[in-house]
């Protein structure tokens, strides 16, 4: 088999075989096929598209490039949940100790922040004490002891991805579904799960900014998890406004706090407690509405809120902070974000606002730089509200004064107003699953 | 200016400036931009294709790439003449000295053999003693003096096509007639004529195997000739069999001064003549009746053939294998290949006489091999001709007797016999101009 008729066949818009497919993908691992040959296979890729089987076996052999995780010690239904990114999106946080809760083990790997959107891993380091690097057998032993662990991703999981992307970068080939798709699945499929829920964000702060798109990459994920044989169900939810109203490291874990005690954010609440019930059912544990039941049960008895705890407890942090936020580090600096004019917010460009939290020291500048955890921004307002001038839109927090003025120009800019009351967009879009697309 | 952005804007169909297409070439050049951009440029200009202007400006921006040979020292218009490759394509060492026989100076930079096609150079080399690596200063007063000169390439022409060729070659993007057209026309234009004749070969033996694409290139090829101010004019012919009768370095030598002296095969005068009557005509020298007339002329007074002899011995050959074909070396081997069966000759696999004489010794196995010049196949019949079982249908030589097995092999899979007499096929199947196609 040669590399160049592997390009020669997808350039002329014909079918890649599983061989092909597996032949590029470890032939290219193993740096026996040149980034140039990558490059031109994946601009025709691009261009020419790949059909359903074709995304399906790139995603195994992706998958299988590198480490498994291998989650068989614990039994049940494993089921992950992985969202394409937002800003503000603290599911993860929430859902996981309520899915524990309710008896349905959670072994979660997480990621870092990337861009203007946050990660989960870099969310629980600002628990003071908290450890997200877990070995593999503590990981593990957390899960069967307590049900619930997130950790950050140990071994060499999915190298192949990691080279394909940075590729991928640089030669204007990222917006393709077929190769967004397979690379967000070979690593849910290479983390071990048995099943997987998929929060597909849409909306301005979103990597997907239109619904059509967002429905196309959630179809085109959900074909690839049932043809691999992971129940996958996907839940397209708005991106268009930040989720709750805590955009920042520390922020976010002590709204998650509040929501998990019944008092946080209704719009968080209710896209948390739609993804868990889909993780609940995909588990096994009954209908839709049972496990909407038992969510509230959960969480109206503390159980939900104790499990976080307990997860704490564990790996390291300080459990007393679910009961003092004081315990967190704060700020130096506060800023209140004033409306410059009475109306009513017709819209946040929610990426910029993403933008104006990382500008204050929510992520990172380079691959390498730190985190100030204490930074970010917190909304008084959101998409929708009625305002004066002179109102509190949103308070700052930085430990950067000097960026503060950087953050509020940009602010100034996502913000947009009307004099009527814009129309309201639901939270969930969509259900994706095999029955609404017709997978047999 | 990024690469990225201008991958993007042709991955997206859109039409490059000239400005980001000296970028890509002028940065490819100096190794600024790596050669996975490049790939999947050129993928992306594979499958989205370039515009008339592009291909243009392409060109341009190659030609500019490196040296250009200044013939302004040559008076007159200098008429230069490119095949795109064939076997048994002898007609420069013919046309050539015709053309300046006429009295219209002739200024050849040639190349070596490429695959199965054989190199105007290595044919010359074939005469003892005869240098084609001359000076700027020889090549250009050899001209001067005896109006005739035929080189070997010079400086650095064109390293944009070197470099492009190669990555071209290993990701599957050669066929696309705006990336061919420009890689031939750029270097006729950095090789500084003012006016070209296109030899487009069409069939089994050639490069563009369908009429279709032949002409489709002669188009692409012309177009950009009268885009960048050098007139240009394509004749496609026929390499559906080989042209004349002899493959091979000093076999084809030798068949051209025949057909200098006028006993040539028909079907290498009728192209040859043919191609230098357009040179002629693009020089200025008259009607097209007219230049033939001339052509004619300088055969029979043995003028055409003086020419040739002229530039022999001022290139430092032995002028009398004009008339000794013994002075030629002489291959230690033959072997007669004769007709299997009865019937009439239906076709021969012409790209695959080609690989047979190769195997025998004419062509290079590698960029760095030495070439056995007196290697070849000579034709006793060709496509068309009735034989008889047992008839001589050609003559092999080498002085490598082991090869001469694998060389009966591939010419026993090469003919094809019928019963009937096959239609015979025109030689000159199209003139292309830009009034044929149309251009202002």
């Amino acid at each position: 088999m040669r590399m160049y008729d592997i390009i020669e066949k997808k350039r002329d818009g014909n079918e890649l075989s599983y061989e092909e497919i597996s032949f590029f993908i470890n032939g290219y691992c193993r740096n026996e096929i040149p980034d140039y040959q990558a490059a031109a296979l994946l601009m025709a890729i691009f261009l020419r598209g790949m059909n359903e089987r074709e995304t399906a076996q790139l995603t195994e052999a992706m998958a299988n490039s590198g480490d498994k995780v291998d989650l068989s010690p614990i039994s049940g239904i494993k089921v992950d949940k992985h969202s394409t990114g937002g800003v503000g999106d603290k599911t993860t946080l929430i859902l996981a100790p309520i899915v524990a809760a309710c008896g349905v083990p959670v072994a979660k790997m997480s990621g870092r922040g990337l861009g203007h959107t946050g990660g989960t891993i870099d969310k629980l380091e600002s628990i003071p004490g908290f450890r997200t690097g877990l070995t593999r057998d503590e990981f593990i032993g957390n899960v069967k002891e307590i049900g619930l662990a997130i950790a950050g991703q140990t071994g060499n999981l999915v190298p192949a991805d990691k080279k394909l992307y940075a590729l991928r970068d640089v030669t204007a080939t990222v917006n393709n579904i077929s190769l967004i798709a397979s690379s967000i699945m070979s690593k849910k499929i290479a983390s071990g799960a048995d099943a997987i829920v998929l929060d597909v964000k849409t909306g301005s702060g979103a990597f997907m900014k239109t619904l059509e798109d967002s429905i196309a990459l959630a179809e085109a994920m959900v074909k690839i998890g049932s043809s691999l044989g992971k129940k996958t169900v996907a839940v397209i939810t708005d991106m268009d406004v930040p989720l709750g109203n805590a955009v920042g490291n520390s922020l976010e874990v002590m709204e998650a706090i509040d929501t998990l005690k019944g008092i946080g954010p209704e719009d968080l609440q209710t896209v948390s407690f739609a993804l868990a019930a889909k993780m609940l059912k995909l588990a096994g544990m009954g209908s839709e509405q049972y496990c909407s039941d038992r969510i509230r049960e959960v969480i109206s008895n503390g159980s939900a809120l104790k499990k976080f705890t307990e997860m704490i407890e564990r790996q390291g942090g300080d459990p007393r902070v679910v009961n003092d936020h004081s315990l967190f580090d704060r700020a130096c600096f506060s800023y209140e974000f004033i409306s410059p004019q009475d109306g009513f917010i017709q819209s946040i460009q929610t990426d910029q606002l993403g933008v104006a939290a990382m500008v204050l020291g929510t992520g990172r500048e380079t691959k390498d730089s730190g985190i100030d955890f204490s930074a970010g921004i917190v909304l008084s307002k959101k998409t929708g509200c009625r305002v004066a001038k002179g109102d509190l839109l949103a308070t700052l927090y930085t430990n950067r004064e000097e960026k503060i003025k950087e953050a509020v120009r940009i602010l100034h800019h996502s913000f947009k107003f009307v004099e009527t009351a814009p129309q309201s967009r639901p939270l969930i879009l969509a259900y994706i699953d095999k029955d609404t697309i017709n997978l047999s």
